[in-house]
């Protein structure tokens, strides 16, 4: 798989991609740039040890892409971008492979915004920041926002009102059953809002501290054994809150639910499993969405962090899921599609201003 | 052939590639950025319509490397780089295709200046010239320095003075008959400064206007009818100034000079021929060695260009030609494995001064 665009697809529509290496520190990183058209593109750094270059490059090509429309639908004025570093996180990551990335990361001069992602946390990004000044997620005490999951619970659970307007009539999730799978960060905060709203809760996790944390936290939440035994339960709303590929041809033929509103990423299997969903007139809210409410977080952290600010942006998905869910309407789409038209609409007609100079 | 170095080998040591892509115009680039241990990446921009991305890649890369080697040798304060633009220059170049490459150059922040190569001519820069900042090669009106062949010839007779002393005890040429195959402006100037010199030169050049020149300006200019009768020739010297390649299996072992110094780039047609030139006990003066005068002279555009400075410079390929001969007496080797130790030896040295810390 090649870099550039051969064939017209949007995949490889990639406007930067910047491989850069210090053998030295045994830094290899990609950094894949979709667009800039709405400003800096931001996404995280993922660190992992790939098969092949190849690999690598086909995930920073896809994850860059995605973010692009995230950070559109959440009204961001930033592009999408994502890295990856290819080595073992645990072997390979050392300050030096660190900060030599910053330098990389800087010499883009703030065309790229780096953040945590998969294989790295936020001492990473505190040490990331000491060769550049384009790097979020560093900890409070380094001028970082801190846990992400507060909104991006936030996020999920008012799209998810949104959805259960456009189902049942009222936003309102009182007397709904909603059922959870993962009790991880951002499933508990989740639980906290449905809770507070009025709604019964099903839940399951592997982890025994998160069953022991609902227990004793909110007793109320009804425990199941596993996903199997949750998606077949009498459940209003499914909320996928733990690994990807939670909607897959075994699970979408069994799920009782008539909405899915989680925050886990990368929810659908593979893309038939949204026609699936269609067929058995399950509405699903596209994840990416649904828990835009970090990026929210982290983009906002670039500004110097204000909490209650970037918890109204956060609100904002209950509106933007509701002009997906009336744009699907009106143009006889899932909102999947929806969504990812309004994504490119704003990147084509804000992206376009620029055209008028300002000097 | 991927980016990033997996096996230890030098030719994937590259600090940084980047792919820039611009599909409405059409833009597929991608600058090569070897090292910058000496300072910002120079090297020139090729408009090639290769037949992959792949060989689009292999191609820079190998490019980028060579310039870093050439502005090590050469004395400069720049590491080395190189872009390739993927299309045809005829069919695809574009105002819009050029300063859509001249955003992606000024992206770099100056990590990379560019400058004319195959496929782009100096209108072309001071196009890429009106998006950064981080472009030489551009017309006299616009900054730029003009003509470089002047100084790549200057250059070139530096190291041939060199080599002459190395090889005959004195650095004339006076008296010797130097074969000079190509009559381009290089062989053109340095026919001049050959026989100002007192040396006889022979020439051929497929070009009848090359051999006007000749005719009406040095009549005392010997020419033949083609390569293969110059190289048979009695000469002490050859100068490749025309197309790469020029030594090869069928030249060599017909090859009567002593000599061979030229203005040609990739002058071996195979890295076996450096061994066969040392057999037949044939003095070989890396061909990146000696026609650094046209780099130098792009170079010293970014400081404001100043011909007399430049050419001080470019003399400079004498001594520099004379230290590569010692280095490869003193350690056994021909001297285009000397020149590589000593621009590797360079970067090495130099660059790491930087961790003296300045503010």
């Amino acid at each position: 798989m090649g870099v550039f665009d051969t064939d017209g697809s949007e995949a490889t529509g990639h406007e930067q991609v910047v491989f850069c290496q210090d053998r030295t520190s045994g830094l290899k990183a990609i950094i894949g740039i979709y667009s800039t058209a709405l400003g800096p593109a931001l996404g995280g750094t993922r660190f992992y040890p790939y098969e092949s270059e190849e690999a690598a490059l086909a995930d920073v090509l896809k994850l860059s892409r995605g973010m692009a429309y995230k950070n559109s639908l959440a009204g961001l004025d930033l592009g999408g971008g994502k890295a990856v570093i290819w080595g073992d996180p645990v072997r390979d990551k050392s300050e030096a492979l660190l900060r030599a990335y910053g330098r990389f990361v800087e010499s883009l001069r703030g065309r790229y915004y780096t953040a945590c992602d998969v294989g790295t946390y936020v001492p990473d990004m505190d040490v990331v920041s000491r060769e550049t000044r384009y790097v979020t997620g560093r900890s409070v005490q380094n001028g970082g926002a801190g846990d992400s999951s507060v909104l991006t619970a936030w996020g999920v659970f008012q799209g998810m009102r949104a959805a259960a307007e456009h189902t049942w009539g009222s936003p309102s999730l009182s007397g709904r059953t909603v059922g959870i799978a993962g009790l991880g960060k951002v499933g508990k905060y989740l639980a906290g809002h449905l809770i507070g709203d009025g709604a019964t809760v099903v839940a399951t996790d592997v982890n025994p501290l998160a069953l022991e944390w609902a227990r004793t936290t909110h007793p109320e939440i009804q425990i199941v054994a596993d996903t199997q035994t949750l998606i077949a339960s009498d459940i209003d709303v499914y909320a996928p809150c733990a690994l990807g590929g939670a909607l897959n041809d075994d699970t979408v033929p069994v799920l009782r639910a008539k909405v899915v509103a989680g925050g886990a990423n990368n929810q659908l299997a593979h893309p038939g499993i949204g026609k699936m969903l269609e067929d058995e007139g399950i509405l699903y809210i596209p994840d990416y969405l649904l828990n835009a409410g970090g990026v929210i977080q982290v983009a906002d952290e670039i500004q110097g962090f204000d909490f209650e600010r970037a918890k109204l942006r956060a609100t904002g998905i209950f509106d933007t899921t509701r002009r997906i869910l009336q744009l699907a309407g009106d143009e006889g789409v899932p909102p999947a599609v929806a969504a990812d038209r309004l994504a490119e609409r704003r990147m084509a007609e804000v992206g376009r201003l620029r055209s008028i100079y300002l000097g």
